[in-house]
């Protein structure tokens, strides 16, 4: 299971703030996205696993900022499953510019149905 | 049929850019906000109506910007109904700043239900 | 000095996200709301601070999601300055609906100038 | 000079709305990305535009929506330059999902310095 992948995200002026730099709820939004292409290289389709009835909810968030980053910069995201558990799944993000670290974080996630019961994870995400 | 109805909003900060100004984008925001309160106060409820099937699809947004909006901003939003046809929804809006306008704008909805075909607007909407 | 603060908000509908709910990078921005308000209660005016050439960043931030909230919930947030350092703010939130808490959070700000040095939090800040 | 240019987006999570679909209000995001892309490709570079004290402001915005999108759909921008004028310049944009055109729009920009009075738009934006 390829469980690490890059990302590189330049940054929309929508996303800075007046102070001028990238405004830092919209670090979770770029966790979201390095979250969607690392389960499409392990082969997943987080958008059929919705269709099919089974979602992942965010239920606790840490980030680190580090530096901030501004308009126009191009950001390394990396993300990578830290640990995989029977109904939650725990990712590990870094931004970089360059050689800066920017920001680490870390999220849980949980696997629940349309009512919000919590899940088994399906196989074919453990799996890859 | 009340058909106007007044918003206060205050501008928050991650709704600025790097220019310090609110970003030009969260104006349709906020128009969406008054037409929530607008509903409401005709004794509508937009959210029970989206659980009954129908949604209010936008098919049409012009805005004209003449002043700018900053941080901590108290807003004022004048939003009304100015055309009503059997499947769309004209609406108009103004943001104002003390005396100053700030942006009009004009936007038109359809009804639609869940497979986005057009369907006749239901009478207690526009019966109010 | 009042070091705690509670703010509605109602939840905006384009704050959701294809799951029906209140997206999660949406409850930083909330808190962002909290603590304008929270130092607008103790007297002071952040839009003022930063025209001084002072500046609060987030350099921290944990949150766990209970529960999720919908378009057109009134939310409550409670805001509180859990810690007060020479050059750092730490502040503490719930997010309620009704009864229910919906999220718990933590966020440490760091006092900086326009370079980003590090600066002493202004006593008109923590005399409040 | 470069007057046309063709980007790839792909729809975030964070950007669907309750209904399933792209919120509306993100297309004007996504033309500021056109924006600058088309910018750049001209040779140019508007964040040193805006160190130098030289900013577009958005003064005009007309959108028609005709399709929905959703998330991870990858869609195609196209946006280009339909009207220069001394201190104003006119962007057209169409959204693309493979042969489905989802949106058009027009947008107008002036340029103007940092106390906001009109500027005559430099040259080398112009000769790009």
């Amino acid at each position: 299971m390829h469980n690490e992948t890059s990302t590189e995200i330049r940054v929309r002026y929508c996303e800075t703030d007046a102070m001028g730099f990238l405004h830092h709820s919209n670090y979770l939004n770029y966790f979201e996205i390095g979250r969607t292409e690392l389960f499409r290289e392990q082969g997943g389709d987080y958008r059929a696993m919705e269709e099919s009835g089974l979602f992942f909810v965010v239920v606790k968030v840490n980030v680190n900022y580090k530096q901030p980053a501004r308009y126009d910069d191009v950001l390394t995201l990396k993300t990578r499953i830290s640990k995989l558990m029977p109904a939650k799944l725990e990712h590990e993000y870094e931004v970089w510019r360059g050689d800066d670290l920017l920001a680490s974080a870390q999220t849980v996630l949980a696997c629940v149905d349309r009512q919000g019961c919590v899940q088994r994870i399906p196989e074919y995400v453990t799996e890859g």
